[in-house]
């Protein structure tokens, strides 16, 4: 058995070391385009801010460690260029030497990898505009920001250089994970960052009043966020610096651009070879990670995967997936009936000390896909016991379904405390777990830690409320022409009121429902949902139609200021 | 309807709010023999050591919040001192007046928790001897430390009080939660801490190997731990100073002695009303909580529940499902179909910065109900991708089934990121998850969170290795007479080696192994059994008997130092 590995980071290691150990006879090669194998993209921006000091610290396991413990013929600096899916060929090109080789497969397998988005704009290969994929990319900044701050002392006062007292700026085209990862980690050199997002949000795996919170961290931290804008061009400045023209007009000066626009499936080699591609762009595998040729394989960000909730095709480029495809892979060569159950896009990025964790499907992406059978729910609770110092809100989105109460995916924003829940509600996702399920879960509790009632029980106790009846729920962009009770206390509205709503505070409700009207139905307000639920039983019991509106001022201040005007009847 | 219940902390207080939002009109009576409601025991040890610093912050919902928004009649210092079932009533008795007085009630809810163990030792009642229960206990002990402080400082020369520069001595009693919590709060408190414990483990839900963790951290910051022992009895020392004798002989001097040798179910009510109380001591209920008798409901410490992995009844005293039964009941009370799953006995405490935290099945009682169909791994998996900074090792023991592969028990230990994993674990038992479902689990990973292979991964990864023959497993505790390989490198081993082991460093195996014999079974060990896994892989694939030792070096070393020199050969 000889079975060639194209790529050597993430999925085509971790199939390589994993073959070996299945089957100690096989020949395998491993070949990869750059220098290193197996290194740490995820850890490139970090290594960039300088909280991973040594780039060695990005090499996980060496060519060496490959050839020596796993026995693999491990090249780098060699690329596949063509495949003979007829001969079972694959062409290797070492680009120390130049030489072009043919290499025979009884098995090859796919592990190219995603390539940085690079649009034809004018400007982009100006000096000083930089991707972030590879261990070189990321030296490649460390040291144009490190020449930059050399100049800088040097010739404070020289035209190209900012004054020492102005900071160096950075814009970062794009605001998904590697985005918003360059962003802190430029930030915290000590730059100015701007981030240019043509989305009208960041994150797009986040629902847009998820991103929002996002949004006002990053700003709040210091970074710009322009939204709804793309890059026209780019052009040079004076000296080192550059321009980012805008389509809306805007000029952002930059001492350095970050291209994070996103990535694109390597599919070149695939489709040379006759592979099916799928719609969405990616290699088309089967559950095995098997391409339309039964003897190659693919694996990793450059194949289309199953949403795991929805069922659909989708490009999810994350190295977990990546890695688990990978071992699947050489359990099949090695003749294991090995499956890829499909991706729930479980993902976190840590920004400024706050989390943002995921997993599942998003709203918008049920609403794409036409799908009505499901609702959602805004909770705030606390991370850990409000008694115990340092408790934190943990904003949940939670969206399941309405027929069986299905858990189909949840976001968390938060201090502290946040990629526990999601990772729990993530466990719950896999093995089909409803929202009664988290009612009854039983998560690690201790002040410092969790509440009797965790974050994650709550998110199973409020949608099991809405489902058996007991809290009709409406939210902010749907109030329809209900009569909005506030039940929160005199002060709390003073800070802020919502126009047009009528206030009884709550321990006043039952004393005071004569002022409530019989023949509409009364949507109730508080500060998270939680008076509000109660009010909400109190009025049902007492005749009067009722919902409670998700969230309640905290889901309210998460919709945008000018999205709140159109929402909230005046 | 009328409702009585009795306690009105964690499960009656639960009761009382959820009974209400299910019916607006019950009568509802909610009695607490103590000063308060709904206040935050767990947060007692937090409290006495100063870091919940306000009283007031345990006091989570008061009388008056449960009058005013639940119509609640919330008598606090009104304790429930006989029942009669046949006439459905209740004898209450108000300890401000004195006066006793009868309610009848429809149903009647039994929520009076458990009381901490006070052996009839002799001076079990000399003031300085405390047990932490209530709000007043914490008081207590909070004015006891304070008074001796100041007398300390105003008479540093008299007998009974220490010099100023000898620490004040605390003992506790117990090794339990509370009592290490309360161990960690006094050192915390500047207290010179022992702890005299009966069992030769401290924290008895965790197998004795992690619980040796446990031991060696309280030790590694200064908490004496003196395990094997107990006290015979408590004798007045000088001045305010005592004295704790135990059975050993062993003479402890202590300016405080804190109770935490465990609690007890209160059911002197319950069995003064005949109800059944099973062979664990605690009430016995059905899964909607309801007693003997159909009127009559029990929910919390007072009550045995059943084990939700073994199917055994115990005493499971913890606030999360309290809080859940008293859900549950008022949910059958007002006529839903509710049901308790029964307890996983997920828990987590922290301890000088450390994690301990554990879910499902230990071995302890999986031997003590004689089942063999287990096995288990050792795990010591990194906190977060190793090349970030700040990754620590997360030391994981994970029981499984054999026969199907069922997760049945976690224990995890560690500075960071232990409870996260046993969070997700915990819902991975609650779903009936199998190793093969934590192989392909997918959690948040970004470096400064995870790793791409999360351990809640490994915890899958190992097992189905296990499971599907790849890697025979054998323990220190039962290595057989096989021939000890150490894969390791040389300076590891003269760090530290295994008697009789024979040293071939993993890189050199492939070529070393015609020195191996091939009629006697080779036990392989490296540090983390990753290394010998891979040798172990190697050596059966050609054609050796072979199997990796569970856990390594590190697995060794959580083994007790008189234990190993019995368990490995010499």
């Amino acid at each position: 058995m000889k079975v060639v590995i194209v790529g050597g980071v993430a999925g085509g290691a971790s199939c390589a070391a994993r073959l070996r150990r299945m089957d100690e006879k096989a020949e395998i090669i491993l070949v990869e385009r750059g220098p290193y194998v197996s290194y740490a993209n995820c850890g490139l921006p970090y290594h960039v801010g300088g909280v991973i000091e040594q780039e060695s610290s990005l090499l996980v396991a060496t060519e060496q460690m490959f050839r020596g413990i796993f026995t693999v013929d491990c090249r780098t600096s060699c690329e596949a260029v063509a495949i003979s899916p007829k001969d079972k060929t694959v062409q290797l090109k070492n680009h120390a030497t130049g030489e072009t080789t043919t290499e025979s497969y009884d098995k090859l397998v796919l592990s190219p990898g995603a390539a940085p988005i690079r649009p034809p704009l004018p400007g982009i290969d100006l000096p000083g505009i930089f991707s972030v994929r590879t261990v070189p990319d990321a030296r490649g900044i460390r040291e144009w920001l490190d020449e930059g701050s050399t100049g800088l002392v040097e010739e404070p006062a020289t035209a190209g250089f900012q004054p020492l007292d102005k900071k160096r700026r950075a814009v970062v085209v794009g605001g998904g994970y590697i985005g918003l990862e360059m962003a802190e980690n430029l930030a915290h050199r000590g730059l100015d960052v701007t981030i240019v997002e043509m989305l009208d949000q960041v994150m797009a795996p986040l629902d847009p009043e998820c991103a929002r919170l996002v949004e006002r961290h990053l700003e709040g931290n210091g970074v710009r966020v322009a939204l709804g804008d793309a890059v026209a061009a780019f052009r040079q400045g004076k000296g080192r610096a550059l321009e980012v023209h805008t389509k809306s007009g805007q000029v952002h000066p930059a001492d350095i651009v970050i291209l994070a626009i996103g990535v694109r499936p390597e599919t070149a080699l695939a489709k040379g070879a006759g592979l099916t591609i799928g719609e969405r762009g990616g290699i088309r595998v089967d559950e095995q990670m098997r391409t339309s040729d039964p003897h190659i394989f693919a694996v990793g960000d450059a194949v289309e995967v199953r949403d795991f909730v929805t069922g659909e095709w989708t490009l999810i480029p994350l190295a977990g997936p990546a890695n688990r495809q990978g071992r699947i892979v050489a359990d099949v060569i090695a003749g294991r009936d090995a499956r890829f159950r499909g991706t729930q896009g479980t993902s976190v990025i840590g920004l400024f000390g706050a989390t943002v964790a995921m997993t599942g499907a998003n709203e918008k992406l049920l609403v794409r896909l036409g799908q009505t059978d499901y609702e959602k729910v805004y909770l705030f609770p606390n991370s850990h016991a409000a008694y115990y110092p340092g408790a934190r809100t943990v904003v949940l989105k939670v969206i399941f379904r309405k027929s069986d109460g299905r858990l189909l995916g949840a976001q968390g924003l938060g201090r502290d405390g946040v990629e526990k829940r999601i990772d729990a509600l993530a466990m719950a996702i896999q093995m089909g777990a409803t929202v009664y399920d988290l009612e009854e879960s039983e998560l690690c509790y201790a002040p410092p830690y969790g509440s009797a009632k965790d974050p994650v029980n709550f998110a199973g106790m409020v949608p099991a409320d809405i489902l058996r009846g007991d809290m009709p729920l409406c939210h902010w962009d749907a109030l329809g022409d209900g009569f909005l009770l506030d039940v929160r206390n005199p002060a709390e509205i003073e800070a802020e009121a919502v126009p047009g709503a009528v206030n009884i505070p709550l321990p006043a409700l039952r004393a005071r429902l004569g002022e409530l009207p019989r023949d509409r139905e009364i949507l109730v307000i508080c500060r998270s949902a939680v008076r509000a639920y109660y009010a909400t039983r109190i009025l049902l019991q007492n005749g009067f139609q009722a919902r409670n509106i998700s969230g309640g001022m905290l889901a309210r201040s998460m919709l945008a200021q000018e999205k709140q005007e159109k929402l909230v009847r005046q």
